[in-house]
């Protein structure tokens, strides 16, 4: 990737009007992993893109002559949906996106790669969703651990000040208009999601400190294998990983306006495909009830389609929640009417990543939130 | 069971001396469950019982002219243990057990028949080993969750206070000398076990709170078909039970002599067969080092054979304590040097139910406390 | 259910014409069980009922003042789908459902209930879609494991005539203009369509034996606990059941005019929790190539759009079927150019339950067989 | 390694005596892997090695002083063995292994170097199991699929003579006195188990035909992370392999002596750890009955201390052998008394691997069959 040698994006073209055109395309680099292949089955199951596959985009430069690599060669699960059939990688080229009008461009790529393509795409017109991490962060210090590079570090500065943390929920306004938008982390949304009520409303004595013990099946891990995703070590096992210091750390602590002596989160592999459960423990800065504690919640998404308020006293179980596009959230309060209990769950492919990239760019296609997602 | 009707057990006689006996003889009441199996295996397969295996009690006046019941056709998997093949089941009978001079009787029944049988067993000269919760709560409050009841109330509060909580780790002197120990809970050990070195050596911010997320196989629930046990619920699922009000809670808090607003237990069911991890969230009372809390668990368990606790970073897997008779445990010291990530492994029918109550059978008699159990 | 009483059914009118009706109205008895949710799942999202959910009828006589059971009390997964939140279960009352002019009622209740109701539907003009094996088997002697009794013998015997066996790829214009559909069993949908285009083709060598190595998830087994079903059980295992004698052995017989001397089958429970692969050994009554034998499974399945057949030496795996309603299937010739390994792949609540039935009511009614199930 | 340079192993001396030395030294090349770990696992825990634990063999040439690779941090559940703690990897070198006068070799490595160094090894005077499939094919045709090469042709023909198939069921005596023992296959034992009484009592119509279907867990397909291993791609799935075609194919047929147009083999990717099972399907030549059966394979196995037998009807199942170092036997008659159902369960890992390679040095070294494996 050389396009973004002279790169003279326009930085002050910070957002776009909602489409109005007839038909959406959309493009998807990436769609070889897991969440790739999530998003291609969205997408050629949208009602609102029934003749319009997405372009699927191998590698840059490959051989034109070698023999096409198909999305059900990569995926037989996929076989049976419209058009899928047909769909080939094409290498991955903007002069081929921009002559096919592409309007969004999924990217379910490396992060460096996610951070030097954006820039290029917005460029040609394109709008992003970038499923990876590279725009998810405002702030540098948690920004770091991604290592990330920008090609042009002016037009870096300026398209990560633009861009918007894709979560529907806490800033779908934003994301009808955005040009680029960062698709949340799987377990960010869990927690994120989990919290954002009690924290908007002012409920939580934050010095007492938050807690999420969150856990999440085998696809989390990315589909390379490795010594942690082979069978034998997953199956019948549990393992936390990387406490006190997961790279998903810094979106939580952004979105939520904590900092790190307020919040703590574990991660845990759970030796199952598919599922995040986290499990939420913070204080009421004073007691209150479980209906006070309900009416924040169900009041917080009333208006939000992909999330599943329980009425306390009843908690999701990841079953629940697997193979849909859903977020559920329940509670219970303590005795002492203080100490709360949240627990959230998500598919980590689908809420997690592939179906919120489809939610957000339902609101930047000016489609019905949810559509293509129940 | 009526045999509780003219009890004159001698309540005054509160301890035994190890035994010295050449031969130790043992009965289990309950082997048909999955504690009780792996009883079985541990005593048959136990280095100091060669020729004796236990006695295998089924109900009291079962007919005695019905096929016999052998312990091979309960548990297929036993038939290549030494004298396994000639095992089956005699019916419960405390005159049986009396003439064939049984020592140490084990309860792995409900909790009612442990609290009934347990006086009797002691007036007839056998100690007992409870894996019930019968005796574990010296505490009315804590106990009043199992609903017992004592045919004889003097009694069965005298007995209550004699009876030791069969925690090796921290009381083995007493159970040496203990007509009825009292086997703890599975996921009580987990956390008992975490958590009693740092309490005893007073480090921690108690009024901070402490909160342990822990995870079980699905074993912990027992053997009979339930919905909650239904392979289809169980796998590929995660669910919490039983927050804010586990029974299991009230051992913790009078091991730990800890009250129900400094400490919190949230228990999930896991999709493995056996295991548990304890996730423990706990704050040092001020900032510390990794090598101080290291020196508190490496000295607080030297001398304790069946806990492995690991040198920090390395975390405990519940890969690495599956089919053994250990709790492992590990802890990591946030940046921030106070708060403290704990977690603690162990098989829930081992160190959590059979293997510990070999254990306090191997203290009783006098043998190695690790005889049989590595 | 006495509704049977006076039975007078006009057992000459044998078949209806397809509806044209504009709307279709379905009911289901039986949707607290595994295949009676996906059933709901299935009609609830389909695009040609989009208005019309399904009745969903409870125990018959149940007190109308009780509180009502919801459709997502029973299934909290499905509380996503449009009309979900408003569906409860309603007394099982043959009136009812004439006044709701119900046109298809599917059964997916015990076999004797749905032996017992099907005249009585049939009589009130409704047509019924039996996912019990109470229709499916024409000789009284595959019948006789079922221990079914028809409260009027000449009926039922009538009405077993007409039943139609529900297998859209061998009896599709017969289901069309069926008032009686027998839906098929889950082993024997995957056996049935492995063999079909090979014995009707009149290519296999039948005397030698055909043998089908079969291989199910547990929500076969269905939902109600059992030692079985127990995730102990069920879990890191295999094993066999009911070989020589599994009651779907009839169906496969009787679709495939097999006698027990050509066919063996032999049934295991796979800990997982659905799919089904039937490992299918056959030999041909004389050397053929792949070519040829790819060509007999193409043309026979040319117009099936619920069967997918790969492309040797391609086999199918139960990933790619498991919560899809295609059959897959895929074969290798051994290098003698005679032996034949066929390996089919379903989904056991769809293909092999649910799935099949929405394909059989898409036929009644004139729809398109695959509509709602892609 | 060149040490096989001037290779003059005395190719005459093809036996030796059953060792009568008071200790017997073992060395394990190939620890790392999971038969590996087992092996080392058995002979820490061996009654009769107590105080001679195993060589355990690095790389060859390894830098020696790089900080030592111990055995607990390649296996961290073997940390509570005897000895375990001290022991690292050292290089692998011949000259070492005469210094420590090691007796006994046991190979866990690759199959071409399995077959390179096992001739240096007996130069050296150590008698080897391999593990590996390097020595277990007499027919230069089976052998072909491994593509082996000898340093030395000659030595390597005439020691492949000298090689013993090491199973103790059929070749007890042989192995007592080998030089170079060549540890079965996993799925090759639990075949061969299963059909060797049947052969040898000549009671099969071979013409028919017979079938093996069997089903692997995931250790059999080793520890390097692969697609084919990875959680997602195992989990919750079921697959085919190697129709036709599997490696293993070779040792039964030579085994059993039998041509490859009376044996079909379909190995399946099992969605569990460990453990095999083998559906066996074969024809009596002529009608007979289960008690005969029965006493066929009883006889067989009468002196099989690693072999259980199940009396018909009972089948073995995965359970009841995983992590167990036996092969379980159980067979079912066909209602025609012909056709014969015969399931065999073993632990890919033990009787499949490790156990039976300890079962061979029990045999060699003049121990009891059994010590160390019960």
């Amino acid at each position: 990737m050389t396009a973004t040698a002279q790169l003279d994006i326009d930085i002050a073209t910070q957002t776009v009007e909602p489409s109005t055109k007839s038909t959406l395309r959309t493009a998807i680099a990436g769609v070889t992993g897991y969440a790739g292949a999530e998003l291609a089955r969205l997408l050629l199951s949208h009602p609102r893109l029934k003749n319009t596959p997405p372009m699927l985009l191998g590698r840059a430069g490959a051989d034109a002559s070698a023999a096409p690599v198909t999305l059900t060669s990569l995926h037989p699960q996929l076989s049976h949906l419209p058009h899928a059939d047909e769909l080939t990688l094409v290498p991955f080229d903007f002069e081929a996106l921009a002559r096919e009008k592409i309007d969004i461009l999924f990217l379910a790529t490396p992060h460096d790669e996610a951070r030097s393509w954006a820039p290029v795409a917005l460029k040609h017109g394109i709008r992003v969703i970038d499923l990876s991490a590279a725009w998810r962060l405002q702030e540098d210090a948690n920004r770091a651990i991604y290592k990330l590079t920008d090609p042009d570090p002016a037009i870096g500065a300026a398209l990560q000040r633009e861009a918007v943390y894709g979560s529907p929920e806490l800033h779908g306004p934003q994301i009808k208009t955005a040009r680029l938008v960062a698709n949340p982390g799987c377990y960010a949304t869990s927690i994120i999601l989990a919290l954002a009520p009690l924290v908007r409303a002012n409920v939580l004595d934050l010095d007492r400190g938050i807690i999420s013990d969150s856990k999440s099946g085998v696809s989390g891990a990315g589909k390379s294998p490795t010594a942690n995703t082979h069978f034998m070590h997953a199956a019948d096992n549990l393992s936390v990983y990387a406490p006190f210091g997961h790279r998903h750390t810094g979106e939580m602590l952004e979105q939520l306006s904590l900092d790190n002596s307020q919040f703590q989160f574990t991660p845990h592999l759970l030796p199952i495909p598919r599922g995040i459960m986290s499990t939420v423990y913070a204080k009421l800065s004073q007691p209150s009830t479980t209906a006070a504690v309900q009416e924040i919640f169900d009041t917080f998404y009333a208006d939000a389609p992909m999330v599943r308020v329980r009425t306390s006293p009843m908690l999701p179980e990841i079953q629940h929640v697997v193979r849909s596009s859903f977020c559920d959230i329940g509670f219970q309060l303590a005795p002492d009417k203080q100490r709360l209990l949240v627990v959230s769950c998500l598919d980590n492919l689908l809420k997690g990543a592939a179906s919120q990239a489809v939610q957000n760019m339902n609101l930047m296609a000016g489609f019905h939130e949810a559509d293509g997602l129940q």
